[in-house]
């Protein structure tokens, strides 16, 4: 007998390697996975599930003593197909008909998944929220600045970075330099992905008043968590004349409603599909919570966790929002020390900074933001490093008060979805050990 | 006598590593540039030049035979400046009020330029042009596919690459393991930076229809000419269901004449502020021309240039747009061997793909594009590596016809605008040598 086709249970390794044989034996396919390659297998029928639209068969050909398990749909099973018999299977198209994949699932075919009617919804909100968010700026009449993805200037504690350098052997030979390491022969400095445009953004907007930007950013971090990515998609703004949090925390608020009442306008139909109980969000109408830093680990501690001294943790987020009811919650005026150099000092405490994070339900922070160092000498003080110098000058002619805020689009889109994990709002997910195509 | 403020002639170097003493010597300034440093001149004026607005001063200190020339506003410069003065000069604020700089002189100032009209006008344009491609593709219901930036496809052929690695070396440490390099061990493989999205949108495209991505591109080319960048811009799109040439070039000569009509109603002060002459191009009301490659060749031939086996030079594609009167130009039909592997070969023949390459006026190329071959068994041939496989099983499972298309960004805004060099159409230009802040 011949089934044609065949899915596979989650979690089913089921790849392999190009083999001397036309098809392959189990031990192989369960050692080495690789996408896109065809796998064929012949053995036995050691167990039969029969369940209402599908047939579950574990398989063994005697190569080790695991067994593969297949997943046919009924309707293309025969019906001489029993205990023991010998079959022949070859790979085939990976999704049922009428069948919820699970994510994880979908996330081993990432050229086909955008095929599912789940991932293609997500796809389809993601679209619609980037041209949103270029509608809102443009009637705010900021302009959008693609800051540079290469950058000599390492991230300043906002994170690891990657670094780069020319494939090819012949021209790193041909551009070397006396001096020069390799990192440093193509651009004559080492060269690293970006971690934010906000640097860059504000030299804009000393030219260009408001100015926005939303691209890929990078961290070179070893972690696999539901809530981080290698490469994802940052929206960051620079306010130009911005001088207090507060006007901050209004365009952050309007951006954000903005984006939601627009997106069950254009897309409720693929909300609804996503998660039938998510297309209106509880807070839509509400006004977002303001607390202070201070605040907010009194709320932690009452609730019987304290606040380390690296700030607070995911967990602890996602309780401050469950203590405001689930309602996005502002905290405000952090410690100097938890958060970066270029921050503006608070005027009636030097001991804080007038940053903020938005804690949202599902994901905890998903806007950072702050008014920016605007005294030249003080931030000459702080610099981290000379390469900022460029940084510093932007404050010696013809400055200005700005502040502004950096988004997590793909946060954001959990958010608005109700996704878990953030691998499944973005096409192709890249995390450690994993960009395969 | 104390001027304080002074510009640089174009290609003076002035930038100036950190010293002992509170001032620099030229030798030290002309010989070690870096920018953002102050930079302090004590010496004697040499050689004074008068103009209507400016003063032109070479100054020396004695410490080379070369002279610094020193570029002063005449309203900031003290009567008693004369041959022989002993002058005090302090670094500022390098552009001058009612002063057309030349972009090479800008291009020094990378965290400045914004503030100069030229370049503010010429980013406002590239804003609104941003936003007329994503309202373009919105109208006609495309996509937005955010295709990666990471990728371990190399190139295949397409260019060279720039491949990366985490930065720590703890990070390395931690993740490194058996029989990986260093090149794998954050990803599992050598991973590079994106040449092209066309492959990941190919697969978007057989779930979701038509779609497109516009984002940041890269090449690890030593190129320094007027049209080339390490980081650039491209659109891509891809048409579900295309099957002639012809239906591409409707679509791409709709998208730009969409852009043009729109820009100048958006932005037509920006336009006039950049080059009075070219608000309206001459071709905007004209149908685009069509010729076969043999053709283009025969046009060459007889104009006394030969086509090298490699292709259409940039000299040869602007003699072709000339020849056309100015009109933007489709060459299609190309010989096989000068095109990418995924192209797809002509019905009535077989030496010949179905690609095309849009010329237009200042740039030559600024569009390529094909059907692509969607035989599978053609396709399997003609791949060139293992790797991708994942591109190959797309036409496995719900087979269609696609055909797409790439846009360099940059040189459509160089066409747009009239500016002869790409450095000056994005806010901060890396190429080689080039990458400063």
């Amino acid at each position: 007998m011949y089934i044609s086709t065949f899915t596979r249970r989650l979690n089913t390794l089921f790849k392999l390697n190009e083999s001397y044989k036309k098809y392959s034996v189990i031990a192989a396919v369960l050692k080495k996975p690789t996408v896109g390659k065809v796998t064929e297998i012949k053995g036995w029928v050691k167990n039969l599930r029969k369940q209402k639209d599908l047939i579950f068969a574990d398989v063994s050909d005697g190569s080790c003593a695991q067994k593969l398990q297949i997943v046919i749909p009924k309707a293309l099973a025969t019906n001489s197909l029993t205990y023991g018999s010998s079959v022949h299977i070859t790979d085939g198209y990976p999704f049922n008909p009428r069948t919820t994949h699970p994510p994880e699932y979908t996330r081993q075919y990432l050229h086909l998944r955008t095929r599912t009617n789940y991932m293609a919804a997500i796809l389809r909100v993601r679209s619609s929220l980037t041209k949103h968010i270029h509608d809102y700026y443009t009637l705010k009449k900021y302009t959008n600045i693609n800051t540079p993805i290469l950058t000599s200037n390492d991230s300043e504690g906002a994170g690891e970075v990657f670094k780069l350098q020319p494939d090819n052997e012949e021209t790193v030979k041909a551009m070397m330099q006396e001096n020069k390491d390799r990192d440093s022969v193509y651009f004559g400095s080492k060269t690293f992905l970006t971690v934010s445009g906000q640097l860059h953004l504000e030299a804009a907007c000393r030219g260009m008043g408001d100015v926005y930007t939303l691209g890929p950013t990078f961290r070179a971090e070893n972690s696999r968590s539901r809530l981080h990515l290698s490469e994802f998609y940052m929206l960051e703004a620079e306010l130009a004349f911005c001088k207090t949090i507060e006007q901050l925390q209004l365009a952050i608020e309007e951006l954000i409603k903005y984006i939601f009442v627009n997106i069950r306008n254009t897309n409720e139909a693929d909300l609804f599909l996503i998660d039938k109980k998510n297309v209106s969000p509880t807070w839509i109408d509400k006004q977002f919570i303001t607390i202070t830093y201070d605040e907010a680990r009194q709320i932690l501690q009452k609730k019987g966790t304290n606040v380390a001294d690296e700030g607070i943790n995911k967990e602890q987020e996602l309780t401050l929002v469950e203590h405001c009811d689930g309602v996005p919650v502002f905290v405000i005026k952090w410690p100097k020390d938890m958060k970066s150099f270029y921050m503006k000092e608070c005027e009636e405490d030097k001991t804080k900074v007038d940053a903020l994070d938005l804690l949202t339900p599902i994901t905890g922070e998903v806007v950072g933001g702050s008014l920016r160092e605007d005294d030249y000498k003080k931030l000459k003080l702080k610099l981290p490093s000379e390469k900022l110098n460029w940084y510093l000058e932007l404050r010696k002619f013809g400055n200005i008060p700005t502040g502004g805020y950096g988004l997590g689009l793909e946060r954001l889109l959990q958010v608005l979805c109700n996704v878990h994990n953030i691998k499944d709002t973005i096409p192709f997910p890249r995390w450690p050990h994993n960009c395969d195509m």
